[in-house]
């Protein structure tokens, strides 16, 4: 089998250095960050960031596709002595849409033997969590979350709505919080490369990038680049939405070579396995496609169960009806055979597959509003009230589960959907695509819905799935892509912030000292995308010369407040104005002459 | 004198068509709006909406940049006949920073004699709305912010925080706003070729772009058409920051080309007229700009009157000090001299030129915090109370007020920006800059302060003023423009519609039943813009055929949600879904045969 070397974006951010942090309970687990080192004049420590891009960024870590990863989880699996090496179900042509020849993407060149639980045993976080059990995985996301800030408690800001977010993250809280339900771990024990992560409203706020080869296909490098550079700007896990032919081996290639959670929805590969037409779906076509894709380590499934054929009518009288692609299969389904969906009515039996190998639920929202006229209506809310049993279903069975949510949402609807998605799921952790704020700005709503994505963050929302400049219009591309990361970035952290979670503030201060101080390479290096920064700098002031200039183009020396902050600064020093300024304000309103003020 | 031909923007948008209003009051005014049609198969009228363009966008109006625009306000300014003509001020070397030869911008072509209150009188709107005249200012902006909707009362959704939307905008009701000091008409009788707005919580949220010359001097044509190019995409005002030379001039062409209020902060060209020394500033250097301004036609001045001396010890241990220009040239002087700041002292005489122009006050908010760990401390806080003093000082002289706001706040401090606003400041309209809900993202800070600006134009904010994604790192060019204004476009949009002010969800409306039927150019042409919202779907789908196709390149024919909601809606249609809805609901979870259903 011949591949041409693959392009994958390798290498560290700049001013970044890959750590890794060793457990307590298991020494063994090596927790990755990321260190920003600042100017020495700052007389700071490097700050430590959380760090999603896995070893692409590790200059001690040789990739290649071809190989995958290395399956740093297969000992703690193994180590567990629950699970079975077993022959997997055999690959049929349908699952790769019957490509033939040429157009047939390779397999990938390792073929290793799914494991699955052994007997009737569950293999899920939630399960030992209940057991009170502390996995790696448990420890490995609370040093991971921590981002290596002190232990000791801080003086907290920030409102959070009723969440329970601890000073300090420890490994038993996370066994807690699991045990709960009220966050999860997605990994599947056939996705040993999987670098833990936890999505929960107790924790910081992630993000999911989409991405999928469409009816034409693409090689494997690309594919797995897409992934790749969605992580490297910070994207916590991706789902491959994937359609078309080569839908399986496709799968494979990003699994091997991804460090973070894949999430599909595994509806999408059983339609093309019927030729596309909705009314010939069948439970046993589904169930195989399931077990096709927990052989091969998806970590998470959204399973449109909650549309129901009593609310298909709810939906009828809609601005824009159903715009989930799950939820309109599934209603058509519905509707043609007259039945209830065989999705709700196998749920049980889903859940006895996705507890062998420990594949997470994201319970999706297939009647979420398409428009702000349809936002937080009838048919919506019934579904959520569903999606509330199916999540009970799912515990009870040692299932771990997300909810997802909507969509479109004026602002003033937001906080209902939090407040409702709580309360119906249980604390289940949320996990919305955008919402977007307005339907006016096709070609903006990564920033529609970025608004949105702050606030339900803010309101508890666990992950925000995000949108990119092309939603609605096309396919976006690789600068698509980063700008839709970056935007969830921003709108992750800034709920990170308003909720006050220990540590958050850490970098803003940090760039902001860095700002303050004409750092400007600091000011780079610590922003979520040095390489926009600095070419935006550079267009106006490109010398070297102007890295350490005490002021910027904006305003040039004469008008710098910075500088003159400085100098006012300086004088203050000498002044002591902070007795002197005791006294005006004694003095009220009142100019008080420099002599008495000097007294 | 030889002026190459202007290369301003000019021209209709898209499926768009320039039309006029006429007042009932004043039958002679003529309102402009711009009428979005759509395809014939909608079977809808067309959309009428703000339109700020001014003539540029009027096919049946030749502009030269040369003679400026027609002035329509002044047989209005006539009429009150409550001014006069005067010689006005000299215009010194100075005004221009002593630029000569062909450094100095030439003068604008025509030469007015400026117009000024006759004695004592205040020319203000609000000195007429307190007397219960109705202006034709006033009807003019009523007829603007209906935007032809009907005056039916229509249901309201919303959260208004207790503001006062009115089912439909009277002129009685912009009258009483106006007297209230709850809003304001930037009107100054020296800018007669001003088409008025109004900025106030009651009405839809404004934005501002600002622009500016910096110390190389550019054309004419290319500072006009900054202006025009922002009003072009929906900026409501225009700020003059310009600093350096030819202010004097450049301002003079912006100004009789503008049908936008412009506003300036008059400290910075007080500080080019003093050799840029803060310490060497006097009251009557700045008295005499302001009427240099103000006989220009200026609409509105940022004056920093509330940096008094006492506070600015309060700034010394902010992690980002000062970071409002003319609040750090202020304080400056202030320290330097010990003394209390001259703008502070001498603003009854500020009042007394405003109220003689009808130039609107916004209360400059020196100390806002420039990072997110500065937030809503005590120097910021101290100084509002002070802009709530001047607020009735101002009020007193029959000066129309409106206040400045931060900056960098975290999500869950921008509700008590807002709420103390109102309290300390009367209820006078509040004009924030974002606020930025982090530090972390410079590149994307109209992102990281779009975000901020909806929620506070929810929660009650007149104006937000944009930010470009050059904010922080250098100049913004003419695409950092258009993306700031498309911003703060969704975002004082994404406000109204959580406002729940009447009629503000047609648009949304509009355009989701546009893309529900596939009526792509249509959903182009509705939005805020449709040159990229057309560019971007033509990357993946060229062909015009593809403008009629009933799918898009995201998901292909066979997985198009909507076109599934079509197929489900036409056999709910044939089915009676409804009634079969409701006996699928009275059996509750469990599926009701078919035969059963159709009883």
């Amino acid at each position: 089998m011949n591949i041409p070397t693959p392009r994958i974006s390798t290498g560290e951010l700049p001013a970044s250095r890959k750590i890794h942090v060793a457990g307590t309970l298991y020494p063994e687990i090596r927790v990755p960050m990321r260190e920003i080192s600042v100017h020495p004049t700052a007389g700071e420590p490097p700050l430590s960031v959380y760090d999603s891009s896995g070893p692409y960024t590790d200059p001690g870590v040789t990739t290649d596709i071809r190989k995958g990863l290395a399956p740093l989880r297969l000992s703690w699996i193994r180590a567990r002595a629950d699970v079975e090496e077993y022959a997997g179900r055999k690959v049929e042509a349908a699952d790769n849409g019957f490509a033939e020849g040429d157009r047939l993407v390779p397999e990938f060149p390792i073929r290793a033997r799914p494991l699955r639980a052994c007997g009737d045993t569950a293999v899920t976080q939630l399960a030992y969590a209940r057991a009170g059990i502390i996995t790696p995985e448990m420890e490995f996301v609370a040093i991971r979350e921590n981002q290596l800030r002190d232990a000791v408690a801080e003086e907290r800001g920030g409102q959070d709505f009723g969440a329970s977010i601890p000073d300090y993250v420890t490994p038993e809280f996370v066994r807690s919080e699991v045990a709960a339900g009220r966050a999860i771990i997605p990994a599947n024990i056939n996705h040993p490369e999987l670098e833990p992560m936890i999505i929960g409203r107790n924790f910081l706020v992630k993000i999911n990038a989409n991405m999928g080869t469409s009816a034409v296909t693409s090689s494997m490098e690309e594919e797995v680049e897409k992934m790749v550079w969605a992580i490297r700007w910070g994207a916590d896990t991706v789902m491959d939405l994937s359609t078309g032919r080569n839908i399986h081996n496709t799968r494979e290639w990003i699994i091997r070579n991804s460090p973070v959670p894949i999430g599909t929805v595994p509806i999408y590969q059983a339609l093309e396995k019927v030729g596309g037409i909705a009314e010939d779906l069948t439970w046993e076509v589904f169930r195989d496609t399931l077990i096709e894709q927990a052989e091969q380590g998806v970590d998470y499934f959204t399973i449109h169960a909650g549309v129901r054929l009593h609310m298909v009518p709810m939906t009828v009288n809609r601005v824009t009806g159903i715009v989930s692609r799950g939820g309109s299969i599934m209603a058509k389904w519905c509707l043609h055979h007259h039945k209830e969906s065989f999705l709700y009515e196998h749920f049980e039996e889903i859940c006895q597959i996705c507890r062998k190998y420990d594949v997470s639920f994201s319970l999706g929202d297939g009647l979420r509003p398409g428009s702000i006229a349809d936002a937080n209506d009838e048919a919506q809310f019934a579904e959520l009230e569903t999606l509330g049993e199916l999540t009970e279903i799912a515990w009870a069975h040692d299932c771990q589960v997300m909810i997802e949510g909507p969509g479109h949402v004026a602002m003033h609807k937001i906080k209902e959907n939090m407040e409702k998605q709580l309360e119906c799921c249980h604390e289940a952790p949320f996990y919305t695509l955008g919402p977007l704020t307005t339907d006016i700005a096709p070609g903006y709503d990564h920033i529609t819905s970025g608004i949105g994505a702050a606030m339900i963050g803010w309101f508890g929302c666990a992950m925000l799935c995000y949108v990119t400049p092309k939603e609605h219009l096309g396919l976006p591309d690789r600068d698509d892509v980063k700008t839709g990361v970056i935007t969830y970035k921003i709108a992750a952290h800034a709920a990170d912030l308003a909720k006050g979670l220990p540590g958050a503030q850490r970098r803003d201060d940090a760039l902001s000292r860095a700002r303050f101080e004409f750092r400007w390479e600091d000011q780079f290096n610590l922003s979520l995308d040095p390489d926009t920064a600095r070419q935006f700098h550079d267009e106006t002031m490109p010398k070297e010369a102007h890295k350490v200039a005490h002021f910027c183009s904006m305003c040039g020396p004469k008008f710098c407040s910075m500088r003159i902050s400085h100098d006012i600064r300086a004088e203050a020093r000498e002044q002591g104005m902070a007795d002197m300024a005791a006294k005006f304000r004694e003095g009220g309103a009142l100019y008080v002459p420099a002599g008495q003020s000097e007294e």
